[in-house]
């Protein structure tokens, strides 16, 4: 098939040219910034420099970046080159929720990611993946051109159901609503639960997209100091009754970003005081997989009643195949489905059927038994090379891949992660998580991505800086 | 691979089950309601009686349907069985903009669907879809697994800014932003551009899932009359003065329900209209692969200043494989990924891959061509049965799926929907478009959806019920 080798050729130079406009998408080439040299790059990104040549012809072409003669070629723009004076309003996105998205959904693969929040490409299921997909090629004609229906795959919800069940979760199909991720997920049901200026309630840390997501709702948001077996249970109290929050959103099993897990003791208390103030609780499960030992959920101690139970796939069998899913009582599936409808227009069937497919052949649990093994030898690994540099886990995670830890002599955690960012290596820093900014000094760290021998040097170097 | 036979059997009865639980969430089977028999379900479904059996068993020990002895199978819940007096919230909600929507949804093939907005299975390019699937299980790992970059995969960007070039838009690749859905692009644009309560100015008729979507983001709705060439002038510049709208969603070409294109003398006092009142204009085009020759854009006269130009590949390629996009000013594009990032945090690669597949490989141009040339056959043979009927088109479409007809003796639409109903036909009566409601005797039915011949029948034997 000869277009398919022009495909390819065409695809690669696509490639140097996307890998070119995401670092521009994501700040990390501003206008005015000097590409890398044709050599660079090609080095880089691994083709030939003509694919890079013609890449860099196109880019100029479309305007996105100008040949000066003699010196190279630059960002569009009307900015000098890039200079640290610049890299200002950079740095003043770091403590900013979206800035650590940006960075990390960027596919430059020269720039280490321990701040990111999923697995490397290379620890995913891609055999599973392309096995589901062939399966899906001889399928049934509906699932490659429908519309889902209003609630997604029944298979798969019953399957869902069945998941939940092994939590004592009670969550028959009809209660289960399938979604593109677990974030619409939530975004869904801020849409139906909370009116603009309602408040919700977040942990302090917590995972920095619930921010970013109740501000688009326009959400009020308080937050409790998160501990190592949940919410310090007295301010949780307080602040719940003096703010009267709508909603509380939280992980129960791995906690994003501190790794830990709810006590039974406090998912009880938790329990109590959500219902004497009609506090909904969303439950965000989506680390469920990683757990080695299950800590208690919300959503079975609560029967589905005022909690409701969340998950998706992303990170642990794909990003790119989007599906996630509401479990919540069933008198509230009817109005999920309309904002579904209303907003989204119902999800498709092609990332459901995969899902379901993987999860029914065995390769999903035989792939996550793995992907735990190799995170509790990451978690090992990285906690033993970090500890000498007085990086220190508050407590060390049971399960997971996050390592929330203090840095030594308090430094400044935003500083180093722009220093990181100069030296291509992408940090989360603490305060992205905290609502009060109290962890100026703590970093989260994610095993998977730690292991690079240039973090660690980096890290010498700048912990000795300190010194 | 004995595991797949047993998949095929599980998927089986899954699907006669999914087909059951289908019917009761679209409320075609309410609570009480009798279930059809195993007979049947069983030749409804292509499906063995022992299939059916399996599935009734297993809804049973969900607790979704009872078994009452010697009389058969019923759908859980209190209320007796289905009366007519309980269609009542079924026929309440027909003139819902939801009701269309959930009907259509349902995969419920025994139902003639000439009420929904989309193209028969049949229709669609299931081996182009095929080919690209297995393209894909053959193709780089990251893009099984990795989320997309912040704006889409820039390969489809390009490919689409060349597409929108040829209606003269001029959209660059930075200016273009990939979403799951024509419906998530308009969504993203209302949770940038209005604060609840702005008001948003639609036409009347229109997409009914506009006014849904609007409704979700507690717009205030305003409309204007449109005709054969577009919205009538003075009312359009009338109404914008009194209200202020801060958008205007519309198509421009094929517009839903009518089928009407925008003339460029509209198009023209369309834009001077919206820029001397600061409105901005999102043109909805997700119909334009339709069109047999191309109506004037919108987009195309104002250059993306004002007006934002969207699409998707859900009516034309899948519904299943969601991708849509957003073109617009390269200052709002920055807004819009964050918004995304916040709300879906991205999307995966699985979806535009696919399209880019089947949009470089010819298949899709192929495809467009002979769904246009049955189209123009089914508009035709449509419309020369329906006139002996007294159901003639306002204006005969120039190409697309719509007609939108006035029923003979000003018959009520939605009587009229609610009957069908009961035969397992789903019409869209005229007033789930209409804000004003004043399009109670009107029609949309989908030609693709219409030439059974279940719907002429019916049809005749309700116009002989007026005379």
């Amino acid at each position: 098939m000869p277009h398919l080798t022009k495909q390819t050729s065409i695809t690669r130079v696509g490639q140097v040219m996307e890998h070119i406009q995401t670092r521009i998408a994501s700040r990390s080439l501003v206008p005015g910034a000097r590409l890398p040299s044709i050599r660079q790059c090609a080095e880089k990104t691994g083709v030939s420099k003509s694919t890079v040549v013609d890449a860099y012809d196109r880019l100029v072409a479309e305007g996105t970046i100008v040949s000066r003669r003699g010196s190279g070629f630059f960002v569009a723009g009307h900015m000098p080159p890039l200079s640290i004076a610049q890299l200002a309003p950079k740095l003043d996105r770091a403590i900013d929720p979206f800035w650590v998205s940006r960075q990390s959904l960027s596919t430059d693969d020269s720039v280490l990611k321990p701040g990111c929040g999923w697995l490397p490409p290379d620890w995913m299921p891609h055999d599973a993946l392309r096995r589901a997909l062939r399966h899906l090629a001889r399928g049934d004609d509906t699932r490659l051109t429908d519309y889902g229906t209003p609630l997604g795959s029944l298979p798969l919800r019953q399957l869902l159901g069945r998941r939940m069940g092994d939590y004592g979760i009670p969550a028959r199909p009809e209660q289960i609503m399938l979604t593109e991720s677990g974030t619409q997920a939530i975004d869904l049901l801020c849409r139906m639960l909370i009116e603009p200026s309602d408040t919700v309630l977040v942990d302090d840390p917590c995972y920095f997209n619930f921010q970013a997501l109740l501000h688009a709702h326009r959400a009020t948001i308080v937050a409790v100091p998160y501990q190592t077996d949940g919410p310090a249970m007295d301010a949780f109290e307080e602040t719940i009754a003096r703010h009267q929050p709508r909603l509380y959103v939280t992980n129960s099993g791995l906690h994003n970003p501190t790794g830990a897990s709810l006590s039974p003791v406090k998912a009880h208390k938790i329990l109590k005081i959500c219902e004497k103030h009609r506090v909904t609780i969303i439950e965000d499960d989506i680390f469920a997989d990683f757990e080695t030992t299950a800590a208690p959920r919300l959503a079975a101690f609560d029967g589905l009643e005022n909690v409701v139970h969340i998950g998706s796939f992303s990170k642990t069998l794909s990003a790119s195949v989007r599906c996630g899913y509401i479990a919540t009582q069933v008198n509230w599936i009817d109005k999920l489905v309309d904002l579904k409808i209303a907003t989204s227009f119902g999800g498709g069937n092609l990332s459901s059927e995969i899902v379901l497919s993987v999860l029914r052949d065995g390769s999903y649990r035989k792939h996550m038994e793995q992907v735990r093994q190799k995170l509790a030898r990451a978690m090992t690994d990285v906690t033993a090379k970090f500890s000498p540099l007085g990086i220190v886990p508050i407590t060390p995670p049971a399960a997971g891949m996050f390592l929330w830890a203090r840095l030594p002599h308090d430094m400044d955690a935003t500083a180093l992660a722009h220093a990181a960012l100069r030296e291509n290596i992408i940090l989360a820093p603490g305060n992205v998580f905290s609502l009060s900014k109290t962890a100026g000094s703590f970093m989260r760290f994610n095993v998977a991505q730690s292991q690079d021998a240039r973090l660690l040097d980096f890290l010498k170097a700048e912990a000795a800086l300190q010194k």
